[in-house]
C-alpha cells in the first residue's frame, strides 16, 4: 500500500489522482490532502478518503474543517503546507499552482519522499536546488506533466545512451496560427478556451501565451539534464504525441496517447509499474489518424524566447520571469490587463532584473516577490 | 572488439552492416562472410575486411575464391553455411534470403552466439524451435527488421509491464489503394518499385503482396511472445513510424526514424548501446511533417489473412505458407506466373496442406520442399 500525500487535491490533477486512488484502493491510500479555497470539495474528499492530515488556505477555513473532523490534523497557509509535507508517506504528488509548490516540495525531499511533480514552477524557480537535494537524498522526481512523462517514458531503457535532442510537443493553444495584431483584444474567455486539454485557469492562460511551453523547456532541462539548445519545441495540434527523444543513432522514441492526464499521473504514482487502465485505446484510424508537426511562431508567442533567454542567463532570471508571469496571468484573469501585456511586461521585468543569488527557498521566494512588484509597476508603462 | 559473422554479406543488409563495421573499426570486425552468387562483390569484401572464413553458393565459386585467397577457409552450399556458423564469433548477422537462413541460425544458436536477425523466415518456419533453443542456450535474438527493431526499442525499459497491443506499421507497398482487379496484370517492374525502402527483390515482392507484413506478424509473435490477436497492422505510407507498442495504461510508445536500415542494424550489432550515427536527423518539419495511418485492405492483400490463418492453425502451416510463397515469388520474378497467382496459390497450398511435425530443422525443410512442389503443381490450376 502506497501512502500518497496530495498537495492541491481539489484541482484538476488532484481530483484525477483521487479517481485513480479510488479505483485502486488495494494499492494506494490518500494520507494527506490540501486545497486553497475549495473547502466544500475538500470536506467531501476527507469524508471519502479519510486522510490523517490536511491543509487549507486560511485560519478560518481550518477552524471550519477542524470542527467537522475533530480527530483530523488541520494546517493552513503556506507554512501549513510545509508542515503537511512532514507527514509519513511514500510519495508526494505536488499539483499546487505556481511557486507555492516550491517550499513544501523542498521539505518533502528533505524528508526523503519521492515526488510526483505536476507543478513545473518548482523546477523553473528552484531547478538547481531541488535536483541537487534529490540527488543528495536519493529521491526520485517523477514527472506528471504529460510532456515530461512522455520524455521520461522515452528515456526508460535508454539510460546511459546518448540523447541527441528532446522534441517537446505543444498543442499550440487556442491562438495557434494567429497574428500578433489579432491577439491585442482577446478576452479572458477566449484565452481559457483550450482546444485539447481541460486544465486549471493559470496553466490554460500559460498555454495561450505559450509560456507554458517555455516553462516546460526549463523543467525538461532540470529533469533530464539536457541543455536548452538540445530541446526543440514542435507544435503538434492533435496532442497525441506527448513528446519525443532523438538518440545518437537518429532513432526517435515517442510516447503517444489520448490527451488524458490519468496516464502520466498513474505512471508516476505506480512507478516503476504501469497501472492497468480501463480507458479507451488510442485509435490510429480515428483520433490518431493524422499527426502533424509545425514550427512554433516565436514572433507571435514571444514567451518561448523569453524562457530560453532566462535559462541562458541562468540563476535568478527564471525565478523573475516566472514571478512576473504568475502575477500578470492573475491580473489578466481579473481583467486588469490585456493578453499581450503578459509577454510585454515579462520582457520588461527581465530587462530590469538585477541578477541575485537563488540558492535557497527563501532567496527564491524573495526574488519572486520582487519580480511580482516590478511586474505591477512596469505593466502598461 | 566484437567479432561479427555476416551470413549474406553481399545483399542490401549485409553491405550496410559492412559500412557500419568500416566506420567503426575500433568496435567491430567481420570474422566471416557469405554470398550465394555475387562472387566479385565478395572478393572485394574479403580484400577489405580480411575475414577468417567465407561461404559461397557452389564448389566452382569456392575454388575460384580459394585460388585468390590461399589462406582463407572457404565453404560452399547450404552445408557450408552451417559449417561457417561454427566459427568463433560474438554475434551472427543473419541476412540470408528465405528459409536458407534457418539451418545456419540454428547452428549458431547451438554454438551460443547472439543472433542479429534480418531473416524473418527463420522464425516464420522455425519459431518454436529457434526461440526454445535461444532460451536453453541463453542466446539473445536481436531483431534487425525495422519494424521489429522498433518494437524491441519500444519494449526496452518496459520489461514485465503488460503489453496490450503491438501496432505493426506497413508502408502499404507500391500497390496501396489499388483494387484487386487492377492488380491482375501488374508487371515485375511495377511490383519491384517500392515507394519507401530499397531492398532485395524477394522482400520487395513480399511488400507488394503484403505477405511481408504477414511474415512480420508471425515473426513478432515469436520474438515478443504476444499472441496474433494482439498484433494489429497499421498502414502508414510515410514509413516514419516503424512500429508501436500499446501498454496496459493505454500509453503508446513508438519508434520513428528516416527509412534507413542502418539504425536497426547498428543497434543490433552494438546492443545494448546505441551507435553514434552521423546521418541526418528525422526532421518533423519536412519528412516527418505529416504522419497518417489507415487500415490495410485485407480483401485486396489477402496474404495478410493467410498469415494470420497459418499462425492460428500453427505447427507446419506457417512453414507450408512460407515455402509456397518463396517458390511463387521466384516464379513471378522469372515472369512465369502473374502477381495474383501468388496469394491465390498460397491459399490453395494451405487448403491442401496436411499438417505434420515441424519440430526439427530437417522436418521443417522437408515440409518446405513439399509445399514448393505443391505450389508448382497448383499454380494456375
Amino acid at each position: 500500500m502506497k501512502k500518497i500525500l496530495i498537495l492541491g487535491s481539489t484541482g484538476s490533477i488532484g481530483c484525477q489522482a483521487l479517481d485513480i486512488i479510488r479505483e485502486n484502493k488495494d494499492k494506494f491510500s490518500a494520507i494527506g490532502l490540501s486545497c486553497r479555497s475549495r473547502i466544500d470539495n475538500l470536506i467531501n474528499q476527507i469524508r471519502e478518503f479519510e486522510p490523517e492530515a490536511v491543509c487549507v488556505g486560511n485560519a478560518e477555513d481550518a477552524k471550519r474543517v477542524q470542527n467537522e473532523f475533530p480527530h483530523l490534523t488541520v494546517y493552513y497557509g503556506d507554512d501549513g503546507l510545509v508542515q503537511l509535507a512532514n507527514i509519513d508517506c511514500d510519495i508526494v504528488l505536488n499539483s499546487l499552482m505556481g511557486i507555492s509548490g516550491l517550499a513544501p516540495t523542498y521539505r518533502a525531499i528533505e524528508m526523503g519522499r519521492d515526488i510526483a511533480l505536476a507543478n513545473k514552477e518548482t523546477l523553473v524557480t528552484g531547478g538547481a536546488l531541488i535536483t541537487g537535494l534529490c540527488e543528495e537524498k536519493g529521491v526520485k522526481l517523477l514527472p506528471v506533466d504529460s510532456e515530461h512523462s512522455a520524455i521520461f517514458q522515452c528515456l526508460e531503457g535508454n539510460k546511459g545512451r546518448e540523447v541527441r535532442r528532446i522534441l517537446l510537443t505543444a498543442s499550440g493553444g487556442p491562438f495557434r496560427g494567429r497574428s500578433l495584431e489579432s491577439l491585442k483584444d482577446v478576452t479572458v474567455e477566449q484565452a481559457l478556451n483550450h482546444p485539447k486539454w481541460s486544465m486549471g485557469s493559470k496553466i490554460t492562460i500559460d498555454s495561450a501565451t505559450m509560456m507554458n511551453k517555455g516553462l516546460e523547456v526549463i523543467e525538461a532541462k532540470w529533469l533530464f539534464d539536457v541543455p536548452a539548445d538540445r530541446i526543440d519545441i514542435h507544435v503538434h495540434p492533435q496532442s497525441i504525441v506527448h513528446s519525443m527523444v532523438e538518440f545518437c543513432d537518429t532513432s526517435v522514441i515517442a510516447q503517444m496517447g489520448l490527451p488524458d492526464m490519468r496516464i502520466p499521473i498513474s505512471l508516476a504514482l505506480n512507478y516503476p509499474d504501469r497501472l492497468q487502465y480501463g480507458g479507451s485505446s488510442l485509435d490510429f484510424f480515428t483520433a490518431g489518424k493524422e499527426l502533424t508537426f509545425e514550427k512554433p511562431d516565436r514572433k507571435v508567442f514571444k514567451c518561448i524566447d523569453l524562457a530560453y533567454r532566462a535559462l541562458e542567463e541562468g540563476g535568478s532570471y527564471t525565478v523573475a520571469m516566472n514571478g512576473a508571469n504568475e502575477e500578470l496571468v492573475a491580473m489578466f484573469l481579473k481583467g486588469e490587463i490585456s493578453f499581450l501585456d503578459i509577454p510585454d511586461t515579462i520582457e520588461k521585468v527581465m530587462n530590469a532584473h538585477k541578477p541575485g543569488k537563488a540558492a535557497s527557498v527563501e532567496e527564491i521566494l524573495n526574488i519572486d516577490k520582487e519580480a511580482r512588484i516590478m511586474a505591477r509597476e512596469l505593466v502598461r508603462r
